[in-house]
């Protein structure tokens, strides 16, 4: 309650929260009174009383979401198809081109990242574009390269699916559907791949608070779905060096509060080729699950991101220094066991 | 080109340039040199040039939408909708409750702000809500009882519409089809209302830059829809003491930059119902060309946004001071003519 | 406490504060346990709280400050100096160049921002300049054609110290001292200014948040000195089409937590000439107790600033336009009623 | 120039340019026209070139800051003090608590750091604290208790200097002069400690660019000064689940922009102790050449921010890792070498 609230605001408040089916509890401090509601709260309450008389603030004291949280599932998950696995101990690699742009470009792309030691390979079908007159992507015949890669390399395919309408379509080919951060919060979309019945890796919005990614995260595993990764792909902050800040403390925060998964997309994080190596380094000793970095045969035409593209011989030499820093804090880089030939 | 680029790098960047059908002009200066690339020019373009050798930035020089643009349409834009009107001088004010509720909620709030001088009722009936777990709206018996309060009061109906399979159905009864923030780039959303035959509110996301909400407006107006609203409804900042920062300048920028209409939402722009009549006057001030509140009849008991919303006493209050703002900027606040009775 | 929390971290806990000399009130939630913590507290114990055993987190109930809040003192304080008022419905403008250039600038500047109906006088003398290689003022001899202009036109003098060792100089020749944003945190300065027998305008740091803000007055009154402005000029976020991103809801919240008059820098909030005057009157109908305007004789050619900096006609337009929103809010203008000659 | 620039505007500009002893280079594109202005440019003279007619935009080529650039010094330089070294390959770790409160907690402190590993000693005696009346430190008693410290354990002394009338007092004791991020852009204090004769580290301000930051650096390099230290200790952004966000992107800019050293702070940089390890590995495994980690005997009775600071066992098995994330990158934690006993 505010520090001049009458007794009458406070008994109204405390009658309040008693006809929302709370017990409340009366604190009277120093300086000013705290009423304890206490019970099974909804998001709603609070905002409802938020605007009664007197009332200071409301606080909530438990996290809003459940089937994300450790308090449900105390040990951490891990999320695993074919060779690629995150979590629990396994560091995943997912690389690939921002968008496949021919057979050539996606075959020459999965077997060199797979050689260099990735399990899953990423490549956008549909792209979602800032601007309409942007290149949109090769749509059903690009799922079909990637399958062909898939077929070839064993690689498991992961790829961005950007409406509800495209769902059943994306889900036929790919083994991981992939939200983008600008459908964080597009909850049918959400709805959707959660009953696709195919893993999720679902990318954090630019200015999503974690308690909204999680209750995102939320929406998937409501439908059933608990196939999901979480990935830091980086927020809007004043920085302008730097495309998006790309913030490592998540990995340890996500550790603490879910058993979900966390990937770090060093690519889309920094938005310059010559960071995303030292990024990758540090997210992987913070103890990230997973990666996903962009790989182009020759970033200087790719068609999207490639001033954020590392190019083969680039991701080798990354992956060969990540394999160090893995064993360095015990953790270990699936399928970094294949020799480069 | 960074500062040390080698003649063989400028050299190679300049033939880069006119590959993709561009004029090249190279400026030597005594630091550094700029090629400059002349000529209609992609995003994608400039993205693969940028990670060429020795080149330090690629920088734009031409805004990247056409439709949205004052080159090409130099007049302000004017939505009308029954007696609603934003922009060219008009100043509309669309007001209503967060989500509708009940026939008695929606229907007295209708008649309170059509009294105190609105011309548009705002309503959810589909609410995008963080938490699954929340109240979800009341689908399309919502829709109907705004469209009965249309019948009553004359006033245009302004509703979101979630997703894709929704559009029709909203389409049905509302009379403006409104694209929430944390949708501003769900581009298969912006297609379809695009598409839909009615005029269009579309808010900006809590952090897209201004060229990101305009290329979103691009996508809608490049379906063939020109009657388009922008929303500004606050930016995600640092700041804790509101739930969104509130940034006016974006009416200067939008009006330099294009003809469409600009439109505030001192609710969400604040998050606290005490704040909204100063951001109201103020955002008239500065000249919006129309305005978005929330109003109920009861905010305390609201089952969303109660927090943030005026009461009907609030409402007409400050609707009298905004009457007396638009007059002092040269403004006509449409529809404020009739008497409250 | 976190939920998993034991009854001995719990029953530690209580300990803790009550060692701490507070009165400790447990109470058991259906989730979680909280303790209610009351009596006079300080930073440091909240501090040294959050680390214990099982704590989730320790949220501060009263307000940090004390002489600047509004519990202290209820009623708005006013700032007067000469003609020149701000706060409790006086609205003062303090007009002028970022810096003092040369004796014709400042008085030009001086006698057209008076005729315009300014009360107070801008000019840098000692400019904090983000590159040791910029210009860095007059110095004492800016203050000096500072005063002069003073003499002549009856305005008063507002303008920057920079450091503990310029305090009593800079007091000797100006009215108010400013402390200016990126100083906000220079403890020792606002210590000496607190001490200086001079009006202080202080401006907010582009990352402050409104408690830091208002410790930061504290720091000034603390000394004795409540002739107190504090100034909103534009705090740090991602977006790039304006210098800074200006949150008028500062002035709302400012008002209902302190006494303190409230002044707008449109200037810095924006950094464009010609979203200037747009804020201006935004920031008068928001209830701004005063507004700080960059206006040159020649903006081109100014030494700093000129950019986001008014000629005279504009600025002369702008404050017609001001006085009639003032009105429009039940404010004054003080020193509008001098007619332009 | 606008796209709508006539061509008066155009040559009225190039004049501009010219007048200001600049070359103009005139480039007429399909959309708009570009002046180039080649020469040695000041920023004042940006800034007065975008207030002319028809001018979009004035964007630097070339950096601002020169003596901190890697175009001056081309190899990365390193700071040694004892055995102390950040830079060229060291990595050198500064611990202690964040404030100094008495001779057995500052010995303690220090034995057991320089134990573990560290070479540095950080310990607060003058403290800027938000609120005034928060603890503000043991002053020149604390510089005392430090010294003695280093005399023991041959620990290097990082302590901070918040005003200039402090600098000489503080320069008598401390081996390595502190400006905190509050006084980043305080340019009387870089000033001061640029003259001073020792060491510095400099903390980048919470919303500091990098060329604000590299700024401030080169008013303390101007002084003649090139014993510097760059510490990135996070920056303030939307996220509520951290102190700040901190950007280790940081790294890999700062070392390819500058030749100074790159420390980071991963204790003010998450605000909370069981982030702090995960982030010190990954600013060693992103290439940062020190760390500076708050380390006391009982973070829970601590007088300031024991939230985030670590005890003796936990900073002990940090190091031990920590050595390991070196290794697997090739660098070399200096001192480490030490065995804990």
């Amino acid at each position: 309650m505010e520090s001049g609230a009458t007794a009458e605001q406070i008994e109204h408040m405390a009658e309040a929260v008693r006809r929302l089916g709370l017990r409340a509890s009366v604190i009277e401090g120093t300086e000013r009174t705290v009423i304890a509601a206490i019970g099974e709260k909804r998001a709603d309450m609070m905002e409802s009383l938020a605007s009664g008389p007197g009332v200071a603030a409301v606080m909530p004291i438990a996290a809003p979401y459940k089937l994300a949280s450790r308090e449900v599932r105390p040990d951490p998950s891990c999320v695993r198809v074919g060779e690629f696995a995150a979590g629990a101990g396994a560091v995943g690699v997912i690389a690939g081109p921002c968008s496949v742009e021919s057979e050539e470009q996606i075959m020459s792309a999965a077997r060199a990242v797979k050689a260099a030691g990735a399990t899953a390979l990423r490549g956008g079908a549909f792209k979602p574009r800032t601007s309409p007159y942007s290149f949109q992507g090769m749509k059903e015949e690009g799922l079909k390269l990637m399958a062909a890669a898939r077929e070839e390399t064993g690689l498991a395919v992961v790829t961005e699916v950007m409406g509800t309408d495209d769902v059943e379509l994306v889900a036929r080919y790919a083994d991981v559907l992939q939200v983008g951060a600008r459908n964080m919060q597009n909850y049918r979309l959400l709805e959707a791949v959660g009953g696709a019945g195919r893993p999720v890796l679902l990318k954090r919005g630019p200015s999503a608070t974690m308690d909204e990614f999680l209750l995102a995260a939320e929406y998937i595993l409501n439908e059933g779905n608990d196939q999901l990764m979480l990935c830091e792909r980086g927020i809007r902050t004043f920085e302008g060096h730097t495309r998006f800040t790309l913030p490592l403390a998540s990995i340890s925060y996500l550790h603490r509060k879910t058993h979900l998964p966390v990937v770090i997309d060093p690519s889309h994080g920094t938005g310059h080729t010559y960071m995303v190596p030292d990024l990758a380094y540090a997210a992987i000793a913070a103890g990230a699950d997973g990666l996903m970095v962009e790989v182009h045969p020759s970033p200087e035409t790719a068609l999207s991101d490639g001033y954020q593209s590392l190019d083969f011989a680039g991701f080798e030499a990354m992956m060969a220094r990540c394999r160090r820093v893995a064993e360095a804090v015990d953790q270990e880089l699936v399928g970094s066991t294949v020799p480069a030939s």
